[in-house]
């Protein structure tokens, strides 16, 4: 198993050498566009980040005729999309090339309720319909940009494709409750390339095509406020070059795409208190929320800033799902066999300190990811209980009536399916995974700007920021909650709405 | 048992007859301090309602000195404050005057300490210390101006005391895991009047205390927007009074008291998804989100907006506690003896839509408030589980372990505690408490304007916005999340913070 490409971030060393990125001393006021005596630049499009979003609302911008500068903190293009696997969440229509070749038949409709579903009360059903009704031409843009995808599916359950297969399941499609509400396809889409490397590939492809652009690039170029006239119009932006305040003028409008804040330790523990105790960021250093500051300060409204892709690395190995999840109570608490993140949604749902993972030896295996302690090991469940400090009655109970449905290949009270149900038998093991104590919980943000679909940033009375546009996690935008998650959402959203915003700022009026 | 006097809202008509409260239709937008050349009111401190928060706000800043005017939407006093029975939370320091004569002695330390646990991650425990290190001289406060509280104690289980009894527990003080971390005492301070009418009688106080100061009042006054200057300095607030915009000069500042949102049915939607879907409001119709929106559109920052008080009126009659509650898995996920609200914080937790209480004839009573639907009733919990859709193993495993333990009067799993356990005994029922399809669930929200507990409203970089302060629903206070509330936490929030944003606005330098 290769190791997993997570970019975890050291906060300590962060705050000494960047302390301006403190939430605290930084203001993140607009400037007023009529205190502006000089343009160092001028643009129609100004684009903060070069990561999926910015590189997808750049290409779009740009070949809608819409002159673009883009402005990257670092100093070279990726942002997180280049940390991730970059897999893509695409479907529907009948099926991309890659599920047809694959052998499925995927549709629209079941697309578009299994999101439903899976985001709930929390989702947003515009931008979800129109994601799913958008999904085959976005897969046909990616191609046409040339991004590779193998027509051969990845059968494991796994995190990511290890392969260079082009398809696999990567949410909780196959499981209760989701396969009773639409017929399960697989729709993460995975480069063509061995091994976990599909972030690095889709942006090096990315960015040659926004290079093969008229796009002008600023690398090492910090967005410090937007520039904002009396009448609360986004006129442009301030970045800092080489120690110097440059002023942007933005003809036409400013697409902040500046990632999400879960690098930003007191944001964190402000809004998203229940997740900052217990998660190591994952992401890369500048997700700081600097573009939600920005956005908010010039009139932008924040939403969801408490939700977060949360999850416990629960597979590969595959073998673990054969495991059952008891809370302090000793009992389960949801089907093993769905995404890791909507597991680790609801371990933190639990009344009581202490989750568990109740596995048989059979089945354990190691090396694993879980970051779990193993507290206890016996001959009988009885002996598990009690060393682990569980309810013995109750955990041998929930032992023993699932492994009378497992022998006949039935879950009848939580409805695992038959693929991952075997009796727990001895030598068995209590691996406990109590978050803030055990368990490799990771996050990034989910939370950030309001924006309607089209990446217009919302003030609160729901119309839109003039001039100001978001895209990516630096908005709250598909995925919004780690109960629904399915791995290629986040990319999906990065890449199709920040398509959308580029193509809606180039063709706003522009004015200078 | 005495019809609950709680404000339900009718939504439909509020949004015809008010279509200007809708929040799509109003921008909000601070005026510009520059623009106004006349201003029809000066004061030192403008206060924008009148409900708890206002009147403590008002109060404090008068004896402070201040020169102050209140401007309420409605035609006269009270707010939320005056449809709640004005129950507060207080004690810590030895005990409150009431807490002694009941022979309790209370510590601030157990305060300090329950108030933590219940609000979790959430908790903000600047906060919370300042509250509970000050609860004695608000108590004392409360006297001094003519709050009667009777040395007695109200013993019985219920949401409020429906007699004169100054004390009653009104949280999860007694129950697990609560009493292991902090000694319990009755912290819930009730006005000395019979029934459930400690609102009007607080509010009734307090207006008069109001009226007693050189403090000018306009009713039918509605707020419009802030003032604030170039700088961002909110200098005052334009409020509509008689059909006319009346420009009002606050030298000091302006606080808002102007509630929560949960009448907002947009914003209530937009913010809390998730109890949107399945709450009747709670609240006075005013309750619209005004002062947030305009608190937001000056500078300052939203904070847990998704956060609601919810809860299912669970008892009195108090002998439903002797039930269990079970989740579509047949199982138990919370002691049934905790506070209303966490029970229904748990009940929103569990996967699988359906929630039942199971209960013995015995202790079944009607009438009472749940808003159940009996759904099955049996001689064996086997045919209950059958007729009520549940998985009959588990249900049935679940009544044996519960009544085994209750016979011995241990519930070594959930912790309930030895006075609500009981067997369940034939006839047996189901009682289909479903969230949005049974089950009398009623919500008010607790997110807002972030503040520190001076009352001074934050920017999201965690600064002050000059000149502007707030308190009560209209922030995100002290009480955080239905799963730790007590009742009396909001109205002693309110009264607490109010005080504090009170003074503070008073000792702030004038400008003018």
């Amino acid at each position: 198993m290769p190791e997993r490409r997570l970019f975890v971030y050291d906060r300590d060393r962060h705050s000494e050498s960047h302390p301006e990125r403190v939430v605290t001393q930084r203001r993140d006021q607009p400037r007023k566009f009529e205190d502006i005596s000089k343009w160092q630049i001028e643009t129609d499009v100004a684009i903060i980040g070069f990561g999926g979003a910015g590189a997808c609302a750049a290409i779009e911008a740009a070949d809608a005729g819409a002159e673009v500068v883009i402005f990257e903190v670092a100093s070279a293009s990726g942002g997180s999309t280049a940390l991730s696997s970059a897999e893509i969440y695409m479907g529907g229509g009948g099926g991309t090339r890659v599920q047809r070749a694959c052998g499925y038949q995927d549709s629209t409709e079941d697309m578009t309720h299994y999101l439903l579903a899976a985001q709930g009360d929390l989702g947003d059903e515009e931008r979800i319909r129109l994601y799913c009704e958008g999904s085959l031409e976005h897969f046909d843009w990616m191609l046409a940009r040339g991004v590779p995808y193998k027509d051969s599916e990845f059968k494991a359950r796994a995190i990511v494709a290890t392969t260079d297969d082009g398809l696999l399941y990567t949410g909780s499609e196959k499981a209760w409750p989701f396969r009773e509400l639409a017929k399960p396809c697989p729709r993460g889409h995975n480069l063509e390339i061995e091994g976990d490397n599909g972030g690095p590939l889709f942006m090096k492809i990315m960015t040659e095509q926004v290079e093969s652009r008229d796009v002008r690039i600023e690398y090492d170029a910090r967005a410090l406020c937007l520039i904002s006239d009396d009448a609360g119009e986004v006129r442009g932006v301030v970045v800092r070059i080489d120690g110097e305040k440059v002023s942007v003028l933005a003809r036409k409008g400013v697409i902040l795409c500046a990632g999400g804040f879960v690098m930003n330790r007191e944001m964190l523990a402000t809004y998203a208190p229940e997740t900052s105790q217990i998660a190591t960021p994952i992401g890369n250093p500048f997700d700081d929320g600097t573009g939600i500051r920005m956005g908010e300060a010039a009139g932008g409204t924040l939403l969801h800033m408490n939700q977060c892709f949360l999850t416990i690395p629960y597979y590969p190995p595959s073998s673990l799902t054969f495991g059952i999840l008891v809370n302090a109570q000793g009992q389960r608490f949801i089907n093993e066999d769905v995404y890791h993140a909507r597991i680790a949604a609801h371990i933190r749902k639990q009344v009581g300190e202490s989750v568990y993972l109740i596995i048989g030896e059979k089945y354990w295996k190691e090396p694993n990811m879980l970051g779990g302690a193993i507290v206890a090991t016996g001959e009988t469940i009885e002996e598990v209980a009690e060393e682990a400090g569980l309810p013995v009655d109750n955990l041998s109970h929930t032992v023993q009536a699932y492994n009378e449905g497992a022998k006949k290949g039935v879950d009848p009270v939580f409805h695992k399916q038959a693929d991952w149900l075997a009796p727990i038998e001895s030598t068995f093991a209590a691996i406990d995974l109590t978050p803030g104590k055990h368990g490799n919980y990771v996050a990034f943000t989910l939370g950030g700007l309001w924006t309607r679909p089209t990446g217009e940033v919302r003030q609160m009375s729901g119309e839109p920021v003039p001039g100001l546009y978001a895209a990516g996690r630096n908005t709250c935008g598909l995925p919004r909650r780690a109960e629904g998650y399915a791995s290629g959402l986040s990319v999906g959203d990065v890449t199709f709405f920040g398509r959308m915003a580029g193509r809606r700022a180039a063709h706003r009026e522009g004015r200078g």
